[in-house]
């Protein structure tokens, strides 16, 4: 993996104790400066304490230092758990000589088992002191729970005569679903942009890329993508609607697009990145809820893992997607191969439909024919390996 | 099996050869009078041609015969499909010698290949040639594709005087989601009922039953459920609004209550029958929804495999079934023991937890304590047998 670094960041990495593993679980992220930020928060309704109180946090739009905690989610902990999670802000403030409220908490893991908080406290002090522009991969890797591969990505671009760079890292394997920032993620830059322009960027660019994969369809507690752009590139800040914005957000959306897939490529389980690309529809929205309906069914993941051409069960969560469609229109091909026209399955170009799901990575394409709106969203396979990783989980 | 006679009923169970393994496919329920009919097909939006045929066929309300092909779903097989299905009831009726209008056409299996007619035509005349009043268990076994077992069911009662019996036989294992006559289920009685009293049973008693299990999610092309009634009992017309209506609903309801959970006890690689029940709901729709959701989450479903009282993964889902809850007032129970309380995980009962997961059948007892309603959702687990069944359905 090539390390990446970002003028003005630093990061670090220890063994707490939390994952019995013994990996490393402890990661700071941390900025020489101030950084303008935003975030998006899981929708689920139970949100996790270090969600709760980063959504607080973000009011004032300035974060100069993130504290994950993996291996535990600190969700279903109630009370102890927000007071777990201020205490590692102001524990990694006092370390770091910030204020507690430019800190953000994150955690990934078991839910309902409050933090150890004395291994916890260790953990930071002990990262504060071990912090280094060169740590980004291991901050990447020290953010993983059933993940098989840390997923990182980074784009250069030039902002204002300055060279900037856009990385991240992410975190997910399982709980993935495609509904406001479905993981833990961070993509910083050391560009200087204005705070009202980074929401933006970060909102849209999730649209098409964190939000539009899938792995089970479960939409976690914790999720939190943090976008942080300290400024120490030197650039004018970047404002909405000039030139400069729509470079960021290109550079953005690649990274955050290269983070998504490699989510649902580390799905649990997973052995195919699939594409489900609905097209011809009324809306968007129309066309996003047929894709992810047919991303999410266990018939149609079950038959991409055998390798089974099996249009019916794709044809099957069509329908019941909750969209009006008009069956007779609709055509669907993997790849390039038809294998349902006008609504009647093509039965002749089974064994060649046969070989596109053979394929690490091959696209669903549904016409719909009734509109021009278009969505995709990416999912994985539903494996033998996915039951054994989530019914072995923790036992 | 018991065998269930049902008087004025007969059925015939032949091999076609739709089926590959040779097994009977061709089914044939007769009833000797026109009977009053009541029936539900599948909301999905892409219905098979039986369904399609069978939806016009009940403008009439009455029905004398359905023919059953089983192996092959007629589903995705455009215009020719609906004259299959159509040549389906006309032949029936030609050796019948009734109205091919009275004849109902159902089907299930594999989607998008057209129905060998020429094998089905000679299946029909077989079957047409060999109906009796014993072949019930017959039927119920020829209907069946990936299922392991005939599931039926009879209870008794007494209408004005007489003796009637209510008996049904259900077909699925796999695409079972509760929304709608998620299967094919026939519930025969030789009581006389009104058409709209017999429709009225029908509905209610399915939204509690058939449209309250859930397999996989995945709501089938093909589901249908009808509820016949031919009178041979001799009993006054049960109307709407009496008393015998009553008595008739709650043995119709029992009949399809047992059907219902058969189903999930035979789901494709269960291993458990596991009750989610939602209660102190604002709603009985916001109760459903939640217990849907919960009882669909793939990470729920295998941590019942695993037998891990994974309460996290259950709290999650409730928290994203898009209603409104309070994460702080939840309980949650699996059988007596609490594993949430207030929203906060209770961790010193995970071993009597566990114990309770080792079940065959429990029950995941949700409180939300902001309402009075409550719903129910019965669930199987997802197994390694699940993935290998769905994976190798058709290679």
């Amino acid at each position: 993996m090539p390390n990446i670094k970002i003028p003005g960041f630093q990061f670090a990495a220890v063994v707490s104790g939390i994952k019995k593993s013994g990996k490393k679980d402890l990661t700071i992220i941390y900025s020489e400066r101030p950084a303008v930020a935003a975030a998006l928060f899981t929708t689920n309704r139970i949100k996790a304490a270090p969600v709760l109180v980063g959504m607080k946090r973000m009011r004032r739009r300035e974060i100069q230092a993130v504290v994950v905690a993996s291996g535990n989610a600190n969700a279903c902990t109630g009370v102890r758990g927000i007071r777990d999670a201020e205490t590692m802000c102001s524990e990694a403030a006092r370390y770091l000589r910030i204020d507690r409220r430019l800190v953000v908490p994150s955690s990934t893991g078991l839910i309902g088992v409050p933090l150890p908080m004395e291994k916890v406290r260790r953990g930071i002090r002990a990262a504060c002191a071990s912090l280094s522009p060169e740590g980004f991969s291991q901050a990447a890797n020290a953010i993983l729970t059933t993940d098989r591969f840390a997923k990182i990505a980074s784009v250069s671009c030039r902002l204002g005569g300055k060279k900037v760079t856009v990385a991240g890292m992410v975190k997910g394997a399982g709980m993935i679903a495609p509904n406001m920032a479905t993981m833990l993620a961070y993509v910083l830059t050391d560009a200087a942009v204005a705070a009202d322009c980074l929401n933006a960027i970060l909102s849209r660019a999730a649209e098409a890329t964190f939000n539009s994969v899938t792995v089970d369809g479960d939409t976690s507690t914790n999720d939190t993508a943090l976008f942080l752009a300290n400024g120490a590139a030197g650039n004018p800040p970047v404002r909405r609607g000039s030139a400069e914005e729509r470079i960021l957000a290109r550079a953005a959306q690649e990274v955050m697009k290269r983070l998504a897939l490699l989510l649902v490529e580390d799905g649990e389980g997973s052995t195919k990145v699939v594409e489900i690309r609905v097209e011809g529809a009324r809306s968007r929205g129309d066309a996003r809820k047929i894709a992810r309906t047919v991303a999410d069914s266990k018939l149609v993941k079950t038959a991409f893992f055998g390798e089974d051409p099996n249009y019916g069960r794709i044809m099957a969560a069509v329908g019941y997607a909750a969209v009006a469609v008009a069956p007779e229109k609709i055509n669907v091909f993997f790849d390039r191969v038809a294998v349902v026209k006008r609504g009647v399955g093509v039965n002749a170009n089974q064994r060649t439909a046969a070989r596109v799901l053979g394929r690490p990575s091959f696209c669903v394409r549904i016409q719909l024919n009734q509109g021009r709106a278009s969505a995709s969203v990416w999912t994985s396979d539903l494996s033998h390996e996915y039951v054994r990783i989530n019914s072995a989980y923790r036992t």
